[in-house]
């Protein structure tokens, strides 16, 4: 649909507002114009009356619009935010299951990546990672590229044709990686990365003033760059606030020990970023798992915890991408996700292929749950009991499964958030981009996990809650029919692009 | 196909010979007849030559043969054995993941499973079931059905019809159960189980004396029977050893405490089975996440351990059904699948729907991956160290995540031993019934989680390696284009049944 034509989408939306609000209109009508949610009128009856939904939409003072009327058993929910991915790994999905973190690398990622300075290798592959990510429903994403220029400008290009939302970020990596797939200085990997840079930002806009595709510093993590490499980064961060930033952080044991070891003048590795002006309110941190781990056993006193790598992310409003399939791949770890919550952290989710095995964020919803249910069993071993839960206020998540409703949030306006992004996307709120998803669970998609009845095809409130608990569950790239980006339709298994 | 015409595959074979022995054939000739293997010749060159492949043939005295060539990126494995599912429970998939088990039982699952009263809400519903377990390539299925003697009638006949191999128990649950599902006395739950061993066991097989469908006792689990209904159901099974016996064991902390309290008198929950005469060669135990659980922070004496849960099981020749996918939404446990291998465990696989949330054996496949990673994580965490490889010998696997090879095992021979049908499915041994997948990682079966590259797809033992590694991890039922049950066509994507 061409995005200056005025669209109306009739059905039920189902968004979160924050990380404990799930909010259901059964019957919503909502007006895109110019890519963006121009007006959203909830309750709209009677359902299937497309005379009347064009009644109110011309009450709004337009004639002409095209008409969506959802069917039973479709529903529409923000598009999907993946705040960690790697492009050039998708040819790996599945590979390598055996290795952990540091192993892997080595035997598995190198050396796939170092193929991607073969330009026709890289714009083949590009081309269908990013279809791929589109189709499962992911509407931004924030890629790290190789440590090859050309080919992350590749990267971008694709991304830009294919009107995905996407931070596109070149490797920065001048040493501990093979001979074969280092930088050969900080400085050439600074120039480097100023060429990305100037390409991403002159890539014209399909709708004017809504740059779709961002740059991002991606220093590959402080184990891979000198502190002279990280110095220079964070001079190309200080001059220029809006530039985005994205890094692993204590993701596996021995990753942590070996940054210790290479910045011993830093408290932790947190420290290390911060050190080099890295962390800032625009800074994705990839995995988590083994953060502040020193206090956790430990009766941490109150100053140990207001110095705490946790607290200082906090006050620097950096966000956490947590990547659960990724962490139970590898044997990372299991993050504390419901905890980082509960303190205010910015949260949200990452496929991580592919240390992640799957480029779907319904995967990464699923681990997300699993990883928050086994934190419960640890703290119900422990405690042997369970949390009560707060009168009113929200439940703590800390010690038990996420919710329903803080699965939805991560996987949409947790990634907002973390992408800094948040008055742009996340939910279908009024004002905000139009990046959203089409959702099926109708048997024509023919996806074998997915199973409704007829009863469940109302649009109640709460039946509507079991579709998107099946749909998170169960559901796959068949579920998904149509992937809408800045109003216009980008993927999705009815896409013909 | 008719099951009495010769019928030839000609590709890549992989399959287990034990859960630590893979075995690789990539250009396999193999001969069905009968619903069997007839013979099976390694390394037939030249790959392409139909002749040469119906001269190989005809050497064997058959002169008219159908063949199927595999294509590049196609692969034979033997099917699936899913060793515990409840087949009312799909309507349920993806539901109430809040939930814990017995809270779980009495919201999601009762109520459903009492519709089941319903005749034509059964047969509507298990024609469904069998075709979706049998299109995601489980061609051996443990089902538990209701407690309703006609409803398991209709599921064992779509199962026939199907022709699918499988185990159909009706339920035994005389106690602690609502009391809208539950039976009125432990007489008429064997009044009724014996009406559904016999319809069974009339059910005329397609191919003479080859029965796929077998009725299966199916106390539900020790707290759901009185003590009299679990003695009526051992005399049942003592007067006929080829009965087979299916029930729940340790697979919930509150579960297991419950059952302490019904049974004082028993040891442990293994040692009640056992005193009913309910634990033997073919009984399958699922869970099992807290078996000898008192035994693991103790330090416990040889005395302790040869009277443990474990022995006990492995002295009476049952096996376990793990069930990770379940384990993990459910907030059950962890079992420690890579010790009871060790120590010589029959040890398989189930999906558990609706407790797992999903009817594929390939998700069972990934979180035995995840749930075997995670005993390596907590054993590394308290170690602070991995466990050496011992020369030549299978590596245990006690602390260590399983390898490829046990998954696969785990899927199909280890779901064989714990059947006990060894001598007749769970790998492509000559003799053996002819039950197999027939893989596809080519691009048109558009799984976006599946990436093949032109180089993997050469008939090499490596290549092969990495694409069954990629089918475990990122395949779907799109992957699955053939499911053969005795050498029938019963199911996947490119079968018109």
């Amino acid at each position: 649909m061409a995005s200056s034509l005025p669209t109306i989408f009739y059905g039920p939306i189902l968004h979160t507002l924050n990380h404990h609000t799930l909010q259901i209109l059964p019957r919503a009508l909502l007006a895109v114009a110019g890519g963006r949610i121009a007006w959203l009128i909830e309750n709209v009856l009677p359902s299937d009356s497309g005379d009347t939904i064009r009644s109110a939409a011309a009450s709004k003072g337009w004639h002409v619009a095209r008409l969506h009327a959802l069917k039973d058993g479709e529903f529409i929910i923000p598009g999907f935010i993946d705040t960690h991915t790697h492009a050039p790994q998708f040819p790996n999905l599945g590979r390598g299951q055996d290795y952990e973190l540091l192993g892997w690398l080595h035997h598995i990622t190198f050396p796939t990546e170092s193929r991607f300075k073969d330009l026709e290798y890289a714009r083949r592959t590009y081309e269908s990672v990013v279809r791929r990510t589109l189709d499962c429903g992911t509407t931004t994403c924030c890629y790290y590229a190789t440590l090859h220029e050309e080919a992350t400008n590749i990267l971008a290009d694709v991304v830009h044709k294919l009107g995905q939302r996407a931070f596109v970020g070149k490797c920065n990596m001048d040493r501990e990686s093979p001979d074969h797939y280092c930088e050969p200085s900080a400085q050439v990997s600074i120039e480097a990365t100023q060429g990305t840079i100037q390409h991403i930002r002159g890539l014209k806009p399909a709708i004017p003033g809504m740059n779709l595709v961002h740059p991002i510093l991606t220093p590959r993590f402080a184990i891979s760059c000198t502190p002279e490499l990280l110095g220079s980064l964070g001079e190309l961060a200080r001059v220029d606030r809006t530039l985005a930033i994205q890094t692993h952080i204590s993701e596996n044991p021995s990753e942590v020990d070996f940054v210790r070891t290479l910045f011993p003048d830093c408290r932790t590795y947190a420290h290390v970023y911060d050190a080099y002006g890295l962390l800032r309110e625009n800074t994705v941190l990839a995995h988590g798992c083994h953060l502040d781990s020193d206090l956790l056993d430990a009766g941490a006193d109150e100053e140990a915890i207001s110095e705490s790598e946790i607290e200082l992310i906090l006050s620097r409003g950096a966000g956490l991408s947590h990547c659960p399939t990724s962490n139970l791949n590898l044997r990372s770890g299991v993050a504390r996700v419901g905890e980082w919550l509960d303190r205010g952290l910015k949260v949200s989710l990452g496929t991580d292929v592919s240390g992640g095995y799957s480029p779907s964020m319904l995967d990464a919803v699923r681990h997300a749950s699993f990883c928050s249910k086994l934190v419960a069993m640890e703290h119900a071993r422990k405690e042997n009991s369970t949390l009560p839960v707060a009168n009113g206020k929200p439940a703590p998540l800390g010690n038990r499964q996420l919710p329903l409703e803080t699965l939805l949030f991560l996987a949409t306006l947790g990634g907002a958030e973390v992408c800094n992004l948040a008055s742009e996307v996340g939910n279908l709120v009024p004002g905000k981009s139009f990046d959203a998803l089409v959702v099926s669970l109708r048997p024509e998609t023919r996806n074998p996990n997915v199973w409704v009845e007829g009863d469940e095809l109302q649009r109640s409130e709460e039946s509507l809650q079991i579709l998107l608990e099946k749909f998170l569950l169960c559901g796959d790239d068949r579920n998904i029919r149509a992937v809408y980006v800045a109003g216009r339709l980008a993927g999705g298994a009815d896409a013909s692009i």
